[in-house]
């Protein structure tokens, strides 16, 4: 496959030429990545022979039948254009009397970073540098052996490649669709730094938003014991310190799911405040409200974390010890006074909470299935807009009248306030209240006409001094 | 690309020539969906300059920086072959004075439709008007500069292409690869307009199934409300309003679940029929069949949305106000009766109705994780059968015995009845029975084996006057 | 396309040649599958004609209206070069008619086996003997008329495929790709066996689990028969049978769902242990290991299943009719034991177990949501581990932790071991402890490294006598 000829006449074949005219393809090494690598070739009809130190240390039927054990020279020398490297990179070198054996071959560089930050060059590139007269291609590091072995049952796992050889990288690609991969040009060698490190990764883009979400939870729990416990107990010496487990847990994560919630939204708004000040959408968003805007996936999908667990918590009250303890108190003490209580907008007030709580709930965990993403590819843009971003205030609404409903009577009580301080509740349906305002600012006619044209090009004149013509 | 020459000695390059060979695309238009488009093309190794009215407006940074900002006339005297149209349609004909530079190059329009009829022609008809010597294709407009953004993750985004121009079209499809998508040709230019209206359309196999379903809830909703509310209380004045909010909710819910469910099976049965009857299955089925047969997923998911809170309702129970109310009155007033109501067959009644609606519960939640796309996907056909019909018959007499365990003694009690009409679950339980008792109708082996014969292909006499070879 | 030149000129055309060049594509037989062949192909913009025996028996739309009807000799003829066989195989040899028309081009089997264990040849290779001169594919039985109708919406349906023509794979695979599918090379015509039988399994990968569960749930639950109803039943006469329905299978459930999950990560541990004692990880596990590592995943989910139907009784518990009569006897017979019972600890007791239930269910949802191909696949190796085995050990901690706290008290008191027999939760627990303190150990820093060293290539010396390089 050196020869433009062989290059055109394979062409045609679309994929499949490297198995059609089966160039045996040679790997090196005989660890797992080998092995997964070897069946997954086999099995996409690719001639392989496995190069290794000690052969015959290999125990019979580690690799497949198909499959030709050789010695590393002999594998080299029997690979017609392709050779995986899938040793250590701290082994390359030890190669390097096979330097003369691999010229003019695509060396495939599958090998993952030491740590997130690499000092230096990455190894593909210290890889060509080893061996200058061989087309280095980096690849298949972002793919583990047991995808692999399993084979990406629905053909989408990603295959990240980048070289300085554009032959070498279509060999490549090639190779990569013929196994069910799903490739993806990174451009120069340079890349593969960053391709290295891909691997290493674990789940960036979580971090913000889980630590954002523990802060608040700490804090409505740290409020909680203050205002429930340890004020209680200090001042009146009652002791509830068996509400830690349970009911402050229940008490804070509705809030910190509240909260994060607007948090979701509130991004949103600011982008529109800003476009509508600014008169136009040319101007870029500062980094951190992007980031935020990049984050809202994250944040919603942890608020609905906490409002199902926040379902689950209330519906486990009832099976307490301490609830049976409860209704006989009722019965025998407090018996006059709950009867008393137990007007009708009490019980009103109970229902709504409750099926508040219920309906929220069940449009949030429409929104959450509908950020998976094999549903959100069956959306266009449209319905996922109406379900985000539709749906999303809907829940928004129904979690604040939930909370609302639930703090009715006590709102208004000056019981709700001891040691003058508010319940959690009260100080988690805040920021709520404020982006639901807002949006219903946004929905003014004026307002909205205006944010519209914007998005569409429009912009207030100081911004273009230019003809009226738009651009999208 | 022009010459066959150029293009033979592209193919080999399979997804990739367009990157290798490095021919510059021009993006014409700097808004949201040329930044987008820019950043994706950029990312997968496309050199790319983007023509704007006024380059001097845009802010440093909007695009990256290997991105080439040039005026209209400019950027497109650079692209090689390829030109997006990121403009509003109704600024094409400013760029007519391009006409020249555009000629023999491919013009890729990205537009969506204004709304949802389009009365004349498409945009891309129209472009195609307006530069008849271009190759005019229309496609990319279904993804969204989201999705351009962070990529296809998982490389399975369609985009929807046609043209009249095999050239054009054979160029785009190969970019599109390059970006990660997945082209479909969708054949001539008469196709844009079917594509221009793609993104504007909103859930529309819903829409049927919501509206069904939704009616179904007014009607039992309506029903419990007269029964239950109403006339109590213009008979005996009994307030009961409070139950509106929860109760009544909640009364309705497992009705439309169950109907809805026994709708999902319904227009099988029917086809079933109707083959047996016509003695053929090359008879089509009428419309509305097809089309309910079209719609049996979400009427399922619809069913179980509404188990799934009625679920989540009835463990709510024990937390309302009024229960706690309930349980005093039934120690103080109503005990006696109650002990007595006490039967051993009302323990065994209600353990029952429970286990059956929780079973029947889990039965349909795995229907729902099947029919996720990506689940769905990882099944072969006879799997997704068995788990579809299997599973959901399994669900459907689940359910039914749990109505019908649940309304056991109060069905033969007098007081079930007032007014001489029979509570809403008994109206619920009949369409479901019906639909299970034709569905055991059909497993009698004469009726099993006919059907079986026919859905192989054989035919009544009446239906083939030909030979008895069936085609599949 | 049979002569080189066609091929190479058709070559550039990646995928799309075959509808650029518009070769047409005829198909044999006009049952379902024929039909949703043909609507798919015409989308995807291939020119079909359909070959059928009684063509004037064909209602009139049932194909669309792109697609030409003759009958089989003219389709043939007019099939440039790809005929797709969509009858029964049976029928197969009715063709051998056209046995000199077929000849040089590419036949397609699309026929499923009959029954699982083919006996003889399969129908592909049949098909090869009857028509020698034609070049036989096998594909696209594994895609149904449902999916053949809707189009793989993702774009990710594999379509397996197998001949021993790479002419004929490469036309087939070419039109797979332009229909939106995702064809995999198979490799030669003996596969076909194999890929004929594919649609026919019956989800080989959970048999084993669901059995193993399910005799799992047949030992608890007959266990918790005999202590807690026989045994009273014999003993003290005392009638609690009601307790089947519902009470034993919420008693077993968890206990099911805890070995299970233990049965999750036992394999795992028996490997790490397996290559500390043979001191390399070239020796490959006995099958039965690697079968049961291979079904982490189902067991997995069969035990999140366990556990969220545990979890739903449970929140039943208090709906139940008994549930009344226990408060009513608490208060009035009771009453004094049970609130002599209350103390703070019991209290305690029930806040702790309820909160490690519902936290250790929480968890587990979390890994049964990555488990979903479409979640798992955006997730890069390192991510999987972190969730898999990193959430699954918390899991398994706070599961075992809900299981003690609650039986704390119970576990010391004479009256918990009826009859000298353990509670089922005791019996349940054992495995998971064992699980959990093995999994310690191996975090003991000496033994860490040393298995960190071995996956990492190290080899005990006696393994390898050669000099210390290392593979991958």
């Amino acid at each position: 496959m050196t020869t433009p000829l062989l290059s055109d006449s394979e062409g045609p074949a679309d994929a499949l030429p490297v198995c059609l005219t089966s160039p045996t393809v040679a790997i090196l090494g005989s660890g797992d990545f080998a092995r997964s690598l070897a069946l997954r070739l086999v099995a996409s009809g690719v001639r392989v022979v496995v190069g290794s130190r000690c052969v015959n240390r290999i125990p019979s039927g580690l690799f497949p039948d198909a499959v030709e054990l050789r010695n590393q020279e002999g594998a080299v020398s029997q690979a017609v254009c392709l050779v995986f490297m899938a040793l250590f990179p701290e082994h390359y070198c030890s190669l390097l009397g096979l330097q003369s054996a691999l010229a003019g071959k695509v060396l495939v560089d599958v090998s993952n970073a030491a740590e997130m930050n690499i000092h230096g060059l990455s190894n593909a590139e210290r890889l060509a540098e080893l061996f200058p007269n061989s087309l280095v291609v980096k690849g298949f590091n972002t793919v583990s052996t047991w995808e692999l072995q399993t084979g990406a049952h629905d053909g989408s796992r990603q295959v990240l490649i980048c070289s300085n050889s554009t032959e070498g990288k279509k060999k490549v690609v090639q190779l990569a669709r013929q196994m069910g991969f799903h490739p993806v040009d990174m451009g120069g060698l340079s890349a593969a730094r960053e391709i290295e490190v891909a691997p290493l990764r674990l789940l960036p883009s979580w971090s913000g938003p889980v630590v954002v979400t523990f802060l608040l939870f700490l804090f409505f729990y740290g409020y909680g014991v203050l205002l429930g416990i340890l004020l209680p107990f200090l001042a009146q010496g009652h002791n509830a310190f068996y509400r830690l487990a349970l009911d402050l847990v229940n008490e804070s994560l509705p809030a910190v799911a509240l909260v994060t919630l607007a948090l979701v939204y509130f991004p949103g708004l600011f982008a529109a405040w800003l476009q509508l000040w600014s008169g136009t959408k040319y101007r870029r968003f500062p980094s951190w409200l992007d980031n935020w805007l990049q984050r809202r996936k994250q944040l919603g999908l942890l608020s609905f974390l906490g409002a199902a667990l926040h379902g689950v918590y209330s519906l486990c009250l009832p099976l307490r010890r301490i609830s049976l303890h409860r209704i006989v108190n009722t019965i025998f003490i407090g018996l006059v006074c709950d009867l008393k209580c137990l007007t009708t907008l009490g019980v009103w007030r109970s229902e709504l909470y409750l099926s508040c709580g219920v309906l929220g709930l069940g449009v949030l965990s429409l929104l959450a299935v509908t950020s998976l993403p094999s549903v959100g590819n069956t959306l266009n843009w449209r319905e996922f807009t109406f379900v985000q971003s539709g749906l999303g205030y809907i829940a928004l609404t129904l979690s604040i009248m939930h909370t609302l409903f639930f703090g009715w009577d006590f709102a208004f009580h000056i019981e709700a306030y001891p040691f003058y301080m508010p319940p959690s509740y009260l100080l988690a349906v805040v920021l709520p209240c404020i982006v639901l305002v807002c949006r219903c600012f946004l929905l003014l006619p004026c307002i909205f006409t205006r944010l519209t044209r914007i998005r569409r090009g429009w912009e207030s004149k100081r911004n273009c001094p230019h003809d009226g013509k738009r651009l999208m």
